[in-house]
């Protein structure tokens, strides 16, 4: 496909941004690679800078080892695709504080590469559309992953909940984000998302997919007709589950324990290890914190939680100058 | 699952109901086995009349030879069922005229078993719920085809589109009827619906049922958000259309004459061999039964072809009488 250059006035730009780039929760169970939904917390500090010379500079302000040459950083790699369709001497220099850890499994990657594009796209005036600024942003999940995905991406720029219909051609739906609460458990193991992929079978039985598509109409049919308890009944996921969660110690008994304490239901986040978990209410979704903790403390495995809602925004600019 | 007995007054019932008990298209193209739509044309008409003895009986007022012991009928056996929960010493006469042909694929038994369970329930004074109705109407489709299914049933009850989450337990989820026009052809050959099921692979692709779900999704979010061109790009089958097709001559033909006459999409109706497509105004659906007839008349197969809307209210009652 041929995307048109845009021309800019660099002297006409604001010249500094700051993003808050959010977490994701890719699948939501029953929608493997085609859901997502952004969380308001926890979020990467993201500050993008313009330069005047066709160059990317990365600067990490936390400690976690990620690459900084461009091409190779998840947040560079989106604004190399996006700077070659742009028809002027500009560059920007990205700082990351990084507070999503990568290998959660709540789409540390996809924050950096969002943040990055958002960012870069407000001190330009908004000249790309939320859809172009995926197109360049799945270039660092590439970078990521090796593979070009957006159920993390999407959601993070969008905000809400996404559906990624298609990926070529592209075709995102904005689904409302729904007020719930969303607790999410980190047990500090790692799985890496190539594994998780690895380890899924290439062929399904016909009568568990219909069971899929039977619970993805749910969810997204209960996400619109805002009927928790339909959103309920449909986060079942007979196929991914049943195999990744093999992967994640504890997570058939904080599964139990969270829908014992009262949370609609959840799953695997992403490619794991996290698990999250959605409440209608807050006193239950501190309930369910407190299973989960339980249930790491007692296996003895380090863990973050979170208890937040969903995110309807996205990433957001806090602050700009010139 | 025990149910509760229903008591009920015999004197103070009305004694005859006329209805009429619609076609329907099941699986929508990318939600096979779980979604299905009613239409408002064609439709059989179904005469029930309350009987004082525990007895059911068929009477049949066209020319199709469908089997008239009532536990081998599909009006018959959903009633059979339904008299079991009712404590009183009650029966029904079934005077049916169908008018939607046996083995067309737009849900001829269905309409025969649905009628029967929603004219009965009216001159019960409506003491079952919609979704006891389904329940019992399913007896029916077991007796057509081998297998309980709703697809056709809940739609014929329900009205307009409805998503069959889960047959066991049973969760019938009403999505909204959108103003779309339907065209339906109907090539006079026969596929039988075992034979139509058997042809289906046991196993498939997880690309492909990505795929499928990723559609269903949209398909329910675009019929949620009346989002016509999303309903369009939604009505795609990667795993059942390219395998069922084959059985339908001039099915690749039609699809694609459809498509450039305007319509949003359509394809196989059920298990076939019907084909239906949607439009967004009556004449672009006018103008694909034209393309719909040239196809056949050029193969040389019998036809009937239908222009009409989709149903939102499902078996209706027309009369009904002490």
């Amino acid at each position: 496909m041929e995307f048109e250059m845009k021309h800019i006035d660099p002297a006409t730009l604001q010249k500094q941004v700051t993003v808050h780039a959010p977490g994701t929760v890719a699948n939501l169970v029953c929608g493997f690679d085609v859901l997502g939904m952004c969380l308001n917390a926890p979020y990467d500090i993201m500050e993008v800078r313009l330069l005047d010379e066709k160059k990317i500079t990365i600067i990490s302000k936390d400690g976690y080892q990620l690459p900084t040459d461009p091409a190779q950083n998840t947040a560079g790699a989106p604004l190399i695709e996006m700077l070659e369709e742009i028809d002027a001497i500009i560059g920007f220099e990205i700082t990351i504080e990084k507070l999503i850890k990568p290998g959660s499994g709540i789409g540390s990657s996809a924050a950096s590469a969002a943040g990055a594009v958002v960012a870069a796209n407000h001190l330009l005036g908004n000249i790309f559309t939320n859809e172009d600024l995926v197109r360049f942003a799945m270039f660092g999940e590439k970078v990521a992953t090796g593979v070009k995905h957006a159920d993390n991406i999407a959601p993070c720029i969008y905000g809400g909940v996404t559906l990624i219909r298609s990926i070529f051609p592209l075709d995102i739906i904005a689904l409302p984000a729904p007020d719930f609460f969303v607790t999410v458990v980190h047990p500090q193991i790692e799985v890496r998302t190539s594994d998780a992929r690895q380890i899924l079978r290439k062929e399904v039985l016909l009568k568990d997919a219909i069971k899929q598509w039977g619970n993805i109409a749910g969810l997204v049919a209960g996400l619109l007709k805002k009927d928790a308890a339909l959103v309920g009944r449909s986060l079942e996921d007979v196929i991914i589950e049943p195999v990744r969660s093999i992967l994640i110690p504890g997570f058939d008994e904080v599964k139990k324990g969270c829908k014992e304490a009262g949370a609609l239901g959840g799953g695997i986040s992403g490619s794991g290890p996290s698990i999250f978990m959605l409440s209608t209410n807050e006193a239950t979704a501190k309930e369910v914190e407190t299973v989960m903790k339980n249930v790491y403390e007692k296996i003895g495995i380090s863990y973050h939680t979170y208890v937040t809602t969903i995110n309807a925004a996205g990433v957001q600019v806090i602050a700009a100058s010139c």
